[in-house]
């Protein structure tokens, strides 16, 4: 049976489609600097948010009517892999992600959990085979069930440490299986409610203990996905030891990591810890630690994890910037972590939403491309730090000088003229790149 | 002359001062846990904020009455320096700091700006032989003059870079002569406005070649201070490459800077990089980074950097917590990093503010050091990680298991049994030790 | 039976009660400023929090252990009253507060869920006729229910505006029969998710005709409870129309109801919309609409409404300032709005919270009363402003001047001189009068 | 002598300027639904940014290079004047707004700078009978100097009351004499710095009565200017009075004030205060308070008044849907009320930003235009709130209804069903309009 009979496949405006839905930006055969859409922006869907989520809120109960949720148990289970393929195929999406819990439900104990992942992982290689649709990646949720109240691989409590590692070796099993590109951790426990009860040193050298096991057992199975840290500052802890990117660089140099992991970025948890998107991918890409990314938004206003679809042109641009200026972004893709607002609860309403983000970050893509292609921003930095390409400025970046020469310099100035940044200016070239992006100028 | 005639030496309440003015909790030859408070707390004046400061604001012109103020150029250089002792004095502080601006004006280049340094330096060797109050950092203010407008270090302006390195170098000369026992590095600038024109790797790398420049200077005179990161978020950038302590800790590791430097920590900036004071101080304390404090408060509902002196008991208490747990601050102090604030502007304001402040670290001591005696949260955090001290968890700690022993262990398992975090029942501990710290019980 | 058997009630630290659990500063019976501490402080046990919340967050499932969920329906709710008693009396708390359904399950309908309602309010009526604990308020939850989208009395649907009287309707009958000395309404979803598809006007409009409704229905039936406004800024919605006390003050005001409500101050909902607790019922106080108040606390680093127990001193102390200043609580309470963290699942954690947030308040109270016997503030505002008791100052004051007037004694000034604020100073006196509080100096 | 001589007058793009600077998307002349732009948009420039700002930071000295600061004194007032209309004509703008310091030197009293005024205020008249720029609006600077360290009308001295009232006196005479079409008041020190030194009620009173004398002097005078309050929450004070429009509104219906004000809204002041551009607006429209507009934008990251030039088109959208459901701004305009950034330090600048901000706001009108035209949003709210044209939800509009009819309807509701909100699908279609808007479809 199907679950959206009155959708059609989704298809770019311009085609002949009757379909009452259609992307009026995103068309994934269109070729933008040399690749097509579809290449450049590997869009994936998040299980999580589109066939589990039931738009429950602390205050409210869920709203969402999905036909599917007649069912239970591994009933329903299955029922959700029907219905994702068949709005993956709708949809047209390269990719989707999922957590452990999202694809089957934990039996009585983790040998029976095991057991449905087994059944559901195997239906799913199925679906696979006659689909587009490829794992970007999946991940262990090891901070829904209340055994992970104190953490997971950072718990108090080493039986829990030892279940998390069980569910990550069966997260690798899995992805192995299903050919995943990635594989994710983010630690939702991993972290602190109050530094009063814990030992912080113990909690994060045992994530570092944790994450080198992780790596010995990819290696040992031949799981050559690339890992990825998700950084998040807070919520649900108080704080997260992945508050950011940067915070994570931290410590995966500080364990002997840096080697094996790079960072899955999402757009919310950077609002959260006080930066933008473009920041965290600017952050990771001079580092060489761009890996995927987490395509949503969040409300600015509000201060915890909205998990918006992303409409932002301004922050899908930026993020697309950056992207191109990666050279793509290798094995990983453009996740919609992001689930309809509650007062969106009809089924339909899955399919305006990702038709929503898809377009957004399309109309990104051809912003940035246009803006690259201009050497709109590179022909402002070259201006602006030529000054680094010869003389004093080149002995500093060769390494040529020290605080003597330096110093000796600086005597002979008379005072420094600089120029203008010109902020407000490059603003309003961003808008009108914008705005022409569509008109094709 | 005199500028505080009106105020004595500023002593313990109970001895019998006939000064209007009088320590309640801070005594310094009081022993606590086997030092006095002066060798434990090692108090430091701000150089800027006491003498310099002018209160005002961004919508406000400075309210500051200042005696000495009647002069100007290098006359009021040397009234604030004879100010200063005669203040240090009566406070009874251990240590003052200084950027090079506070101390001497700028000339007209930077030679002659040199000199007003060494006339004034000459002046503060010969203050410090009669009083017992030491140098516990210099820095130099690569931030206020507007050749800093687009950074220092990191400054698209290579001449830019060569005019920091010779105000560092000068600093490094400065500190040695005084016997400084720290040198600081805050990045006022050394952030960005905007991603939009900004070379943020080469930045960085420059931020990188100049640390190692100033290490190989002091290196090559035989400077031996501590060198120390200040982190802040923003303010007056939009971004500044120092966010917090992680971000500085993976920045020192990504450029081999980690064997260095410590880390200078502001309370106020931990709050505007969102996190609590006594966070960054952990952070730090756990991977051996901790150098000194700046101690000072913000206000959690203003988003700029307050600096107001501290008065909150349970932010001194747990901070002094973590300074005792660290064995202390070695050659680091708690440095004032504070202003009083606009309308307080009278003279004897800077008094009672650092009475304030430094009756209030003293209270954070006296309960820090009772509930390290008592073993308080040591206690709750032993038993909480006792899982960790054999079978299992031992051999996660000692390395000895893999995702193979730890999977046949989940597997084993029935359900997990968890203990409560007790956080409600710990918080009331804290109160009842803060109210009876006074108390002597 | 009994749920909490190895708990008996709770008292004073100095009585002769062997029971493990006690009050450290809480005494009942013990006068500060001619009451007792119970008359004073009015403290209420939130039912929601208390007996019905099941720990879960948005990232994990609920964990709180609670002997009485093994029952359902309507046993459940029987369970719960009865443990609520028992909780009420080992606490020793004068007053409660609930929601409709806190207490008894919906049914298939309305006329099944009032049936329900019945039922269990004539058990309860009962249980508090052999107890001291009365109804500080009730309310009606139209916020958690998926009918409830969007909005209640502000909902797009008009079928919800008549089923949210409806509700409203049957709460103040509750009222009426239980004696409750107030009824208070939160307008969770009385807001906007997003303005583009809100009518502002209309919502706020039928917000305006509902509580008049309410006004007309309680006069009818006799139900001469306080009627409170709860505000808060928002979550669940992006919005919510009763953002802070002024916002809701606006509104009373705009649609004549000013005379008939007063608010309910949450210490958190303050937090959220940018303000201190303090200025919440400062402004409420200065305007007469001090009504109650719900004790809990927020983290000022994390965006949402965390409900903690009240433990910061400093905010128990300027709250019952403002208290106290007021002339007390009148029909209100110390409502705790408060539940326990996820990690403090454990039943007795329940006492330990309790204890800890009255306690807190006890201190608050007794420093307050002391501030306010030794005219701490009282003194410093009448010196400030007493130029407000003569001359130009009075005239003002007294409405006999204009600005003819004013511009001429303008003219006629010199400099004016302004004294210091004492910022610093204040502050250190407050952090003396809360250490010597428990000295009893 | 001119100031900006290698700028023409800044014209639309399409026109045959060969002036380096131009619109690109404001063309004055151009109609949108009936009218111009420029009769729309009503632009105004902000002397103190433009003309007086020297771009220095908390940090930072002032970077702004303006060849008019070689004078001082009166003299440099008059070249500011000069350069003033020189510019405005240049960008063509029909307004301007002051503060009364920003135009003349303040004198060594009161007398004295009242004199200052006065010529320049005759030259300004002067330049006005050869200019098309008009006066929005002038105000009184009762912040910057030390006299109102504690406020001006709510400072805690009388003497500082009375001489707020003599310069507001001045102002509203300045603004009769130049014909403003507002006078605004925003009161940067009107709040406390701390709750604890302050008799906020007092404080309150003297503000109501301070803004009803000037009331009166203008009906005195015959000034029919609209009188507008600007709300800010914080910065330079803790808590400003004027927190948002609700709270502003409060207190002017609580002084019944309220048929005498309306706000003159700011888009970074709504930030600041948790709330967006829009909101501020929809609330003013929806009380029919909304008098006029601060045009600028924040950065939601960070925590002060950025003041930025618009160009932030969702914002400029939604604030010109706004003013177009308001019926325009009729008296009020859109002030730039906005710096460039400190590193725009050189006088083009000033241009590049006017024209990012007046482009902006351009695009902003299109598509909102469009939009409404097209009844987009009109159309959605219609149909979610249809249930009120009809049947329990007219009663219920037209308050044939209460409690009793309310509950005997919801008694016969089966469950109720509700529509998606659609908010995914909405957010796509504002994106369509922005991109179509300049395409012209």
């Amino acid at each position: 049976m199907a679950y959206f009979n009155n959708i059609n496949k989704i298809k770019f405006e311009g085609s002949t489609s009757t379909n009452p839905y259609a992307f009026k930006f995103y068309n994934p055969t269109e070729k933008v600097g040399g690749k097509t859409m579809e290449e450049i922006l590997r869009y994936g869907v998040a299980y999580w948010h589109t066939f589990t989520e039931d738009l429950s809120d602390p205050f409210g109960k869920g709203t969402a009517i999905r036909p599917w949720d007649k069912y239970t148990g591994m009933d329903l289970a299955k029922a959700r892999l029907e219905t994702a393929f068949e709005l993956f195929e709708k949809l047209d999406v390269p990719f989707f992600c999922f957590h452990d819990v999202d694809i089957a439900p934990e039996g009585s104990n983790l040998k029976e959990t095991n057991q449905n992942l087994d059944t559901i992982v195997g239906m799913m290689k199925d679906y696979m085979k006659d689909s587009k649709t490829k794992l970007l990646w999946n991940t262990a949720n090891n901070f829904t069930h209340p055994r992970f109240i104190h953490g997971a691989a950072s718990s108090n409590n080493a039986d829990i440490f030892a279940y998390s590692a069980a569910k990550v070796k069966k997260g690798l099993e899995i992805g192995k299986e299903l050919g995943a590109e990635n594989y994710v951790f983010w630690g939702g426990r991993e972290g602190y409610e109050t530094l009063l009860n814990t030992d912080m040193k113990l909690e994060m050298d045992n994530l570092g203990r944790f994450f080198h096991m992780a790596v010995d057992y990819a290696k040992e199975i031949g799981f050559d996905a690339q890992f990825l840290i998700e950084p998040k500052p807070k919520e649900p802890t108080t704080h997260q030891y992945d508050f950011d990117v940067a915070t994570g660089f931290a410590f995966l140099q500080n364990y002997g990591l840096d080697d094996h992991f790079k960072f899955n970025i999402e757009a919310n948890h950077a609002t959260l810890a006080g930066h933008t998107f473009e920041h965290e991918l600017r952050y990771a890409r001079v580092n060489n630690m761009l890996g995927s990314v987490d395509a949503n938004q969040g409300d600015p206003l509000l201060g915890w994890d909205t998990d918006e679809f992303p409409t932002d042109l301004y922050s899908t641009t930026l993020a697309m910037y950056e992207i191109l200026k990666n050279g793509g972004l290798g094995r990983g893709g453009l996740n919609f972590d992001a689930k309809v607002r509650r007062g969106s609860f009809e089924p339909e309403d899955l399919f305006h939403a990702h038709i929503a983000g898809m377009d957004s970050f399309a109309v990104g893509l051809k912003v940035a491309q246009k803006l690259i292609d201009d050497q709109v921003l590179e022909g402002i930095v070259e201006e602006r730090y030529q000054s680094y390409t010869d003389g004093i400025g080149l002995d500093i970046v060769e390494g040529k000088t020290d605080f003597h020469k330096l110093e000796e310099h600086a005597l002979g100035l008379s005072e420094v003229k600089h120029q203008s940044g010109r902020l407000e200016k490059i603003k309003a070239t961003i808008n009108q790149y914008l705005l022409r992006a569509y008109a094709g100028e």
